[in-house]
């Protein structure tokens, strides 16, 4: 989280433990409040009153009556604010605005190179944002902050990419300063897998605490849900697994390179090389998905052996952090279930007992969309401090 | 946690807040308390009478008076109650007692051989616990809980080891049920390096959140502290790292085996292995470590080349982790700085720059009963409640 948003949370901190009950949807009483707390009654009166003042909950109707005046129920609001979220991929962009539940209210999205840097990309997206924000007429106050997404490291703490090897022209490219000229809100910045493996996990698994999200497109990468907590590692980095070696055993065929990082063995432009070298032309992970589509067999093997190489770290990722889901998404994952028996294949072969007794190994339900709404998701997290409370010691 | 730990905390949940607070040894007055938490001066109160019942808390002497009679201070009381730690590897077992605040305050160890089998091992640390604990002369009710370490993986939620290759007889022996039959309190089982990590980092590192500990001496393996906690995963296998692939390189020497798994290739067996085939007798971690010391260059080129087969597998972690710090423990680094620095010199060339520049590799700072103090601190925060707090989401 950056001093920006700390400072601007639109919550105080002793205030989002209700919040964070209220959350749920369930409209509640303030003596169920005061239950579920052990706060005193006088407090959670002040703190509601707080949090109505702000929009953030509102009153819900009455509960059923006991005798004598009903009691006021109080429930969350999440139509009080807007979220905009931005998520930049190597070849694709969506800009959306979002609720304070995290439900996307309008998108756009359109075909781009994130190679062609940070202005020429930002300003599309700071534009289109500005005109959906526009249609819907409401207020800019009512903008809590915005969350991006882009396809490489970046230190979280400020929002800086580092070294971004796919995205020239953006290494230490000072994005939320660049948004802030347009929206004065606090604004957050991730790397793209990180984002999918939020929005993964609240749209369909919020009951998994350990999850392993992989995107699998023009890089690599990973998404690590611990504790049921997304896990960014000490500078935001963590899930890095485009660089990582894969391990050559006696039975993994050549590829014509000894020393291969997973990237340059089975992301969808080194699976388009090895097509194209082997007679069948392919440029890139949509040529890959297209092609596997025809059923032609030599490329459905290709993706088969990448998903053996990925399996092959996947299974040190299994050994390591003992997830009971492993989420297969990106591009090439649609190319159905070559990808996944390959991954599958290795895992249950290399990885311990213990480790894979009760895994599953499964491609993503996240809607193109995902991406988006796992950076509308960090953004309400961050501003409503949910998941910046201090962990007891 | 097991069910039955979860049914006999010490503390109830309402309750957990407060000994939280008071846990860093500062004695604080009723209304610093209330105003550190938001709650009621009537529900501060209530709840320091219960912990003052249990002998948790303890009045700590009188703030300075602001005029009037001065505000009474209460103070956590680590030595109300006894913790059982019981820390047993491969060759070696330690039976510890320690207080609330994880201090060992007696213990005893000795060579064994954890391959003698469950009942033999179990026997010898439950006679000398029995002996140490009549030594205090205090009530069994003193005792809140006996926490285990042994070498192997162990499903948490259970206690149960499951496949632990080192440990034959032991497979699924339910250690926690032969446990209560002496000492009749939760019994917590985990593997010892999640132990290692626990009391490295509250010993050495309690402000790092982001800590991986690797235990290399007869097995490999690592504990992961992400976002402040031990993350033990699904089953609670996390870390398991002895038997991940060490990626091979064109410059790596061959070892002559292809299918190497990292502990087959770095750890103390394995290197004694190496340096007898090389001509130079050697038989265990210890061993190694003895030779280490008479400076032979055989010997610390062989422990070299074991440091970067370890950093193969540890830049994979980093890659994947990034964590702030990578502590190295167990017996053989001992041997000094050879093993660390063959760590090193893969790491920061194999990891993203972003992942290494504020990296800290560096060598075990817990004494011998490292593993104890762990038992010790995973049964305190699990009977105070502190760390079993649920995460809001």
């Amino acid at each position: 989280m950056t001093d920006s948003a700390r400072a601007s949370g639109i919550v105080a901190a002793d205030a989002s433990e209700l919040l964070a009950i209220l959350r749920d949807g369930v409209p509640r009483t303030r003596a169920q409040l005061a239950e579920l707390t052990g706060l005193a009654r006088s407090t959670i009166a002040v703190r509601i009153d707080t949090l109505t003042e702000t929009g953030l909950v509102a009153p819900a109707g009455d509960d059923v009556s006991t005798g004598g005046r009903p009691p006021a129920r109080i429930r969350f609001n999440p139509d009080s604010r807007v979220v905009l979220a931005i998520d930049l991929g190597a070849t694709h962009g969506v800009v959306a605005l979002a609720d304070l539940a995290g439900t996307i209210t309008t998108s756009e999205s359109r075909r781009l190179r994130i190679s062609d840097g940070p202005e020429a990309i930002l300003d599309w997206a700071l534009e289109t944002a500005e005109r959906l924000y526009a249609a819907t007429g409401r207020p800019l106050g009512d903008l809590v902050g915005v969350g991006i997404g882009v396809p490489g490291p970046v230190e979280h703490s400020t929002g800086l990419p580092v070294n971004p090897p796919i995205m020239p022209g953006w290494d230490r490219f000072d994005i939320p300063t660049y948004v802030r000229r347009v929206f004065d809100v606090p604004v957050l910045v991730d790397n793209d897998v990180n984002l999918l493996a939020l929005g993964e996990h609240a749209l369909a698994w919020p009951d998994q605490s350990e999850l392993l999200f992989v995107k699998v497109a023009t890089g690599i990468g990973a998404g690590i849900i611990s504790g049921g907590r997304l896990q960014r590692g000490a500078q935001g980095s963590a899930g890095d697994l485009g660089h990582v070696r894969v391990p050559f055993t006696s039975e993994t065929p050549s590829h014509g390179a000894s020393d291969a990082d997973l990237e340059a063995l089975a992301s969808g432009p080194a699976i388009a090389r090895a097509l194209t070298a082997a007679g069948i032309p392919a440029a890139s992970s949509d040529d890959v998905v297209a092609l596997a589509r025809t059923g032609n067999a030599e490329v459905l093997q290709a993706i088969r052996q990448a998903g053996r190489d990925l399996g092959e770290v996947v299974a040190t990722c299994v050994n390591l952090l003992n997830p009971s889901l492993v989420v297969v998404g990106g591009s090439l994952s649609q190319v159905g279930e070559q990808l996944l028996a390959g991954v599958r294949e290795v895992v249950y072969q290399r990885s311990t007992p213990l480790a894979t007794q009760h895994l599953t190994i499964t491609q993503s339900r996240s809607p193109e969309t995902g991406g988006a709404i796992g950076a509308a998701i960090m953004v309400i997290q961050d501003t409503l401090g949910v998941a910046s409370r201090p962990l007891p010691r």
